[in-house]
């Protein structure tokens, strides 16, 4: 390491561009919101396993999209024996390395979930960090599209089971092999071809961004973007151009039909011909028509006619997950189905536009994933969920933090010889035992204003106050923190009520824990009819 | 990187060395005890707060012991603008970076837990891993002892609230001031001495591994181990060995002889002298006399004091929390109290021998690791628990994994029409929104043996079975896997109950759920009597 030779200098507190500190409040949301998304996922049969955060980086492989830095992206070093180990970058490539190394001893089809953090080696922006977590399920060894309609069914219960109201959110599904159909049928099949298809796939996924003459540049010549900034295209000819975007729009016009003939949900349906679903068949056919010259398109469109009837044999409608002909993700390594949860509802963004707040998650199939360190070939599905972007979702619609967290009960220090710290300490001790939050005041400040300050910033419920007198006399004064601030408060209706609330008493010491018990039941109370009112 | 001129090869599946992945059942083992934690940790007033994997070189600083590796112990990486970064080594100096950055906007004293991995870049070996788990508490601005003796306290709590029986369990207490006194008085005060200051430390500390004659070796020219690796000495001369060895089998004397003389608990505790106590107060005067020539040693003497009055009065006694001059720990940033809680109970080791399970965890005070960001001394105390060490002590106590986890309800796959699959997905479904475990056969096996065998050795209880006649009739067969399993057991007292049991039944698919749940119930109710048994 060099820094040795540099000249020292002041040790500056800093972290590092683009890592954050988590607060708190952040820390309990997210345990809040993962454990619900856990219970979904052991509902459905997952089962955690986890990887360590370093692997070395041949088994990561080079699936990022945008490795426009020198690490391509990732945190790399170089371990003592010489061989590169890099940070993961997603959750996806290890599980691919840990159903390799384990084969034999792992029951397939193997259905896992994880929360984790990932690292990318990005220029770090607003919101954009280089350190972020990650909750994966997958299941690996299941080639069927019944183990990809399971994983978007599993993410619309995720979906619900966090409060997001139905309609709030959708899953949207398309299928690479679609889209690979298409690039096939202009010349762009084969493995030689693998990195112009994926260059071509990022400029359809920019049609929200870009609309489609944006997205027209990035497939041919190349796009300057408001600050001049050059990205270079796909260089497609005209001919090619026309006929993927004649795709995209045909794609778009089939989804929005399917849109306005909504299916009914029954119950328990068989697969009987009604109307919508007679319109959603023809459609599937004029898709299907159009791949006369792409065996994989065929196969790709069969695919996604699969998930349709599965989900909706069990009840998932188009409001919960439909097709989208607009779903690309960026990712190199996905082979099949593809997914996107979307938010619907608006939000402001930071210039002050409503927008739809979008993607919150996504995965895919990738059956090439476990294969590389194996000689036969292994499916596997998979959904990720970007954790912070969910969390700043439901707090923008109120469904976290909902849980009330009440500060400690804050034990003043009024004496500072050893007989009275001694009993400070007990009182505090007795409360917690009792399974009452509580500490005894460690700070530096000896006058009790200032105690009392540290109290009320930490927002403590109450305060345990014994001076020389009461200790001679065996009593012990609890002072009431929140109803000075509810005094200055403008509840008038409840006042019978609140007079009999007393805002500092003197008890027993033997008495501490039950009147403070008491009281802190009287501030629930309160906190439960300010939130009624 | 250069892996990239490297010939191609077949990409091995295989982790880093040192580094593991976790099992499910680790994973929930950890949870559950994780959470008992921070229960306590939250009784006591702290709250939750989070850093990143990675900070700057610098501000981690170098305190870690037996830095023999070319990176000094730690994972560091050079960032694009050419700043060292390094994965953290402990959650202390990433605390105290991020108290320092943002000293404004904290509250002191500030109470916080937090769990997290740390990395160490050194050998790996059985049992030693270079990734693993802390879960810290640590409270920063307390520049008393009474928070040293919280952390004590807190930390006798945790373990009762683990499980671990009373007399299983001890935290020991030193003070790093009580042995600095007697380093000073051989001549080894001041800064510049350190360094050697720690190899005396941890020589002494290695007194239980090597022995007196072990010590004397590592505190003079160095010791040769059986391997005929040599480590390097203290070089100290015989007249400051022999200060340091009679000093530690001073303090050895004095704890044997406060071990036997127990302080009785009483409920309410004044500070009254009786028997056991002036004997405890005579021995700490001796203590005291043996360092007229050193006042830092008087200091710590003074301290040491302190923290058993404080604790005392709290109503924890030497069986729980006990001043002990073994106690050195490694880390070069304590300043002073000192403390480890370790687990008394004897487990076999890797070689057949039976041992005292050992050091579960420590910390100790650490005044000046925040001040080498600030122009201000910022008091801290805190305290590490080593994460898979205390889940594998726990485990061998059988006070983990208590929580049964039932496996997924199977639905097999008899017909892999779209037809049929829709139908097994939909019962799927129907049981997973009833709060029933359950998941679809999602390998390639079509053979129905063949899909009840992975039903087993995934441990379900119960498989759901459609065939096209049961199809035919709208019924649905439930199989009971587990009762095949008991009917080869030994239960024979039970006789009357198990017959009303029956392996497979046939219901109509509309009372599919009432009977799963049914069936799982009476399941439950089976292992709950064989528990009883």
């Amino acid at each position: 390491m060099n820094d040795k030779k540099k000249k020292p200098q002041k040790l500056r507190a800093r972290l590092p561009r683009g890592f954050v500190d988590r607060s708190a409040a952040d820390i309990r949301a997210v345990d809040e919101m993962t454990a619900k998304i856990r219970e979904v996922y052991e509902r459905y049969g997952f089962d955690p396993v986890e990887t360590p955060l370093f692997e070395y980086t041949d088994a990561l492989g080079k699936f990022l999209p945008d490795s426009d830095r020198p690490n391509e992206g990732v945190f790399s070093l170089q371990d003592d024996d010489e061989q590169w180990m890099s940070a993961r970058y997603d959750l996806t490539a290890p599980l691919a390395r840990h159903v390799a190394e384990n084969f034999n001893d792992i029951q397939l089809p193997y259905r896992t979930y994880r929360a984790g953090y990932v690292f990318r080696n990005e220029k770090p922006g607003p919101g954009r960090f280089r350190q972020f977590m990650q909750f994966d399920a997958d299941t690996v060894g299941a080639a069927g599209v019944q183990a990809d309609a399971e994983m978007c069914m599993m993410m619309a219960d995720t979906m619900e089971a966090l409060g997001i109201a139905r309609g709030d959110y959708v899953i949207r599904v398309n299928n690479r092999k679609v889209l690979d159909g298409v690039l096939e049928a202009i010349g762009l099949g084969g493995d030689d071809n693998a990195g112009a298809r994926l260059t071509v796939l990022r400029a359809i996924d920019k049609l929200d961004k870009f609309g489609p003459e944006g997205v027209k540049l990035l497939l041919g010549p190349g796009r300057k973007d408001e600050s001049g900034d050059f990205t270079k295209g796909a260089g497609l000819n005209e001919a090619q151009i026309a006929r993927l975007l004649d795709f995209v729009s045909l794609l778009q016009t089939a989804e929005a039909a399917l849109d306005s003939h909504p299916l009914t949900q029954s119950p328990m349906p068989g697969i009987s011909i009604d109307g919508p679903k007679a319109i959603r068949g023809a459609i599937f056919d004029t898709l299907h028509n159009n791949f006369k010259d792409s065996p994989t398109g065929v196969e790709g469109v069969f695919e996604l006619k699969q998930i349709w009837q599965l989900v909706e044999a069990a009840g998932y409608g188009p409001d919960r997950i439909k097709i989208d002909p607009s779903v690309v993700r960026g990712l190199e390594y996905y082979t099949g189905p593809v997914f996107e949860a979307e938010l619907q509802f608006a939000v402001t963004n930071e210039k002050g536009e409503k927008v739809v707040f979008g993607s919150v998650g996504g995965g895919g199939r990738y059956d090439g994933l476990v294969s590389r360190f194996m000689g036969q070939p292994v499916p596997a599905t998979g959904f990720s969920i970007g954790v912070s972007r969910l969390m700043t979702a439901l707090k923008n619609l109120g469904k976290l933090g909902t849980e009330e967290v009440v500060a400690p009960v804050v034990v003043c220090v009024m004496d500072r010889d050893i007989e009275s710290l001694g009993k400070y300490q007990h009182f505090t001790q007795t409360l917690r035992h009792h399974g009452i939050r509580a500490e005894m005041y460690q700070g530096n400040k000896k006058n009790f204003g200032d105690q009392l300050k540290y109290a009320d910033r930490r927002n403590a419920p109450l305060a345990i106050i014994q001076g020389g007198d009461e200790r001679a006399h065996g009593l012990v004064q609890i002072k009431d923190l929140i109803e000075g601030k509810r005094l200055s408060g403008e509840i008038e209706d409840n006042a019978a009520w609140r007079e009999a609330r007393v805002a500092q008493v003197s008890v027993p010491e033997a008495e501490l824990v039950e009147k403070v018990r008491e009281m802190l039941a009287a501030q629930a109370e309160d906190r439960a009819q300010t939130r009624g009112l």
